[in-house]
């Protein structure tokens, strides 16, 4: 039963996204123009992702701390890079109260700028290292086009900034929260992405490097979900982070930093909703299990009861719909909100010793005796969902996952069935700029651990040490 | 032994204050005016706090949502009276990358405006009704002189906005949420806080009606520490939330908003702290249990373990500093962080058969036999200690609370020994203006369950229906 709001992916993918955001009232636009609201349903997808990763932080080592949301411009200015990347974006503060400030103060596009200055007052030596912190918050960049999720005005993040005593600490920081977003984003999220290095051209502003996270959209385009980024000295010597080392020399101190976003509930839409509505993993779902009373009968509600209570007690997400609408009515609505599991207790059910858990991925209808405990079957078919959801996910970006030795395949891909194109490519920024033609394509990343195709640039011919993934962008 | 970076409390509060947030690393000042750095232990406190009071809040039937941070000037300017207050004390953006905006926006400083243009577009019948929404987020207000948690021009914070279909539900959730804070206060911070209702004077701008909860800090001065408003329909005319009610005619809806801050970190160091440092109640203690070996032999750090692990399975949040610093470094610093409950483990109390426990908020060493379940023993204490320092605060503010019939009487109370002082009012703002006088001192609240004590006002003579508490404020 398609929910007749719902726009089908296959005939118009944007109208779907926006039709499905609004069904499961995800977030909303707002009157401030290119800024959403994060409605409860969408903002308790977010609160669990933070909760899950805030544990994962911590469990590495990381704490949480608060910047201020504003920068004063020669804070700013100071890492010539980063206000050269972030100057034609930012919104600035000019007044306070009815006064004119003496200096003008940006709202903050990213904060390695007040982390860096915070560090330089309190790092002396290097017993004080390494500092690993991470902040939560919302963060503004003024962007023309907005999308809900996806690309606003503001959106919702943490920021991970670091200060190591060596680069080695540094760069493994770097990779080990690359590490932390690949894991999360599969155990979790059930979304197979895809790691490795930007390009210069596409790594951040003042960054030494940047890895990358870049998941595949059931369209086939890519979105880029996560970044870690190694600093190396660049900020320690714009902000004067220097620390007496073991040897009691003043050395500048390496830096990283790595965040993720609110853009992670787009990639939870595009890559497993459908025309129903939201599909989501249990393991990030706000509510994993929804009860359903097929009618109001006193022996039917004693067992939703039952159930109820036993699931929670088992630590999972459970409500039971009590509500005096038809058991349609409320099977759709499970299915638009995404939630995973469903069980349906009904009369001609229980007069056959079953009940129905119903799941939301596949759509299948499972009978279980009622003798069963509900617990343990809840519990099998939860993670069955959890992993036949990545394995699908997996299966389809496979699928979209293409090689291309010479720029007319890759035309022909691009135009007709995009996905991820794997490629050769010389490292000339000049190639990168003549694949941007074919609409808009961009580098994803470098595969750090898999060999050229053919050792050929796939745009000039030159010799090719980089085998790079290619795809249109959101 | 005293810290030696901390001014004692009786000598100089200020000074005190001061060094107890530096000595415990709370927060630091940054390079932005005016705004401050909430650093890793004073941001555990706050996500302590956090999370206590999002359960609570869930538990009474309310969901998080994301509200942008900023609020066009015309959206702001709908309801008078709240811009009116807030006005002199926003920050405004005017540009946006490198235009200048059409229409000017501020940091929102509260988001009563936000909330109310979203309910306008998602109410349209009692069905919909009430809709209990809270946001965590931070606000700015451009104030001039800053104190770290108490004032700042940035602040976090979580703010209740709650929708209704009645005038008595929406009063109800008024003063439920009152009652929430207050029993948050009580059970969790240990500060016995008084409740009541705000004078016209001192109500927030555009409340029907202002709920609040104020506290008394050791040196007698009021911290107003929370409040819960009743809107009525003022905003729901301004902004034209309108729902069909039962009766099938339009009606506007009635609203209120509830409150509290960072700035309950000040309450807790202005409560409880003292010479040594930072004195925590256990149910807020980001860290509630330190084991100190006292040598670095294996037995005793065996020891450590495993009583680390078992306090961590009973749920207790638990540390073991096993660094190369001396034992009294170690208790020293145990103390000016405010971890409430120490475990000493030393060779000489192993001989004897016992290990010591050290209560932060009184100093007393206690043995006990390593024959006892240490869980149990930890279990005991910590709930001594949470009640006997709420029993504590209870006794100071009971000390510091005064009656005064006679202006000369409430002059030499507030000149000589500050507290609460509890004095008739007759209702006439220049009265209040008059109390103003005698070194800034404001009414707290008026005491609704409690009658008036002579039923002349202290200031004027006349009668007077109000038992209000007195204050001179942060």
């Amino acid at each position: 039963m398609a929910n007749k709001k719902i726009t089908s992916r296959d005939v118009d993918f944007a109208q779907w996204y926006t039709d499905v955001v609004n069904a499961a009232h995800l977030s909303s636009y707002s009157n401030v123009k290119g800024c959403i609201i994060l409605e409860p349903n969408g903002y308790a997808i977010w609160e669990k992702m933070q909760q899950t990763l805030d544990k994962m932080f911590k469990e590495t080592g990381h704490r949480n701390v608060a910047m201020p949301m504003l920068i004063p411009e020669n804070l700013m200015k100071k890492e010539g890079e980063l206000i050269n990347g972030f100057a034609p974006e930012v919104a600035w503060v000019t007044m306070g109260g009815n006064k004119q400030l003496e200096e003008r103060m940006c709202v903050r596009p990213t904060s390695e700028t007040l982390f860096s200055d915070y560090y330089s007052t309190v790092v002396k030596s290097y017993r004080d290292l390494p500092l690993k912190y991470n902040q939560w918050c919302s963060v503004m960049r003024w962007e023309k086009e907005t999308r809900p999720f996806l690309r606003s005005r503001e959106f919702w993040w943490q920021e991970g900034h670091t200060v190591h005593a060596t680069q080695a600490e540094a760069e493994a920081e770097t990779r080990n929260m690359l590490g932390v977003y690949e894991k999360f984003f599969r155990e979790y999220l059930a979304i197979p992405a895809i790691t490795g290095r930007k390009t210069e051209k596409e790594k951040f502003a003042g960054a030494d490097y940047t890895l990358t996270i870049e998941a595949l959209m059931y369209n086939g385009i890519s979105l880029q979900s996560g970044t870690s980024h190694y600093f190396g000295q660049k900020f320690a010597k714009a902000y004067d982070i220097k620390f007496l080392n073991k040897n009691n020399d003043w050395e500048y101190a390496y830096q990283t930093s790595w965040g993720v976003s609110s853009r992670m509930i787009g990639a939870l839409i595009m890559v497993h909703s459908d025309d129903d509505g939201l599909v989501l993993p249990p393991n990030i779902a706000p509510t994993q299990i929804r009860i359903v009373p097929i009618s109001m009968d006193e022996n039917i509600l004693k067992i939703a009861k039952e159930y109820e209570t036993q699931l929670k007690n088992a630590g999972y997400s459970v409500d039971t719909d009590t509500t005096d609408r038809s058991a349609g009515f409320k099977f759709a609505e499970a299915e638009v909100l995404g939630v995973p599991l469903r069980i349906e207790i009904g009369n001609r059910d229980l007069q056959n010793g079953v009940v129905t858990l119903a799941r939301r991925d596949t759509k299948e209808k499972i009978q279980v005796s009622k003798k069963e405990d509900i617990v343990k079957s809840c519990t099998t078919l939860l993670k069955t969902i959890q992993s036949d959801m990545l394995e699908k996910a997996t299966k389809r970006r496979d699928e979209k996952t293409y090689t291309a030795t010479t720029l007319a395949e890759f035309e022909k891909i691009m135009n007709t069935h995009p996905g991820f194109v794997k490629a050769d490519w010389c490292g000339n920024p000049e190639c990168e700029t003549r694949i941007k033609e074919i609409r808009g394509t961009k580098s994803r990343c470098i595969l750090e651990h898999e060999k050229p195709l053919t050792g050929k640039c796939v745009v000039c011919g030159k010799h090719a040490d980089n085998l790079v993934v290619w795809g249109i962008q959101y």
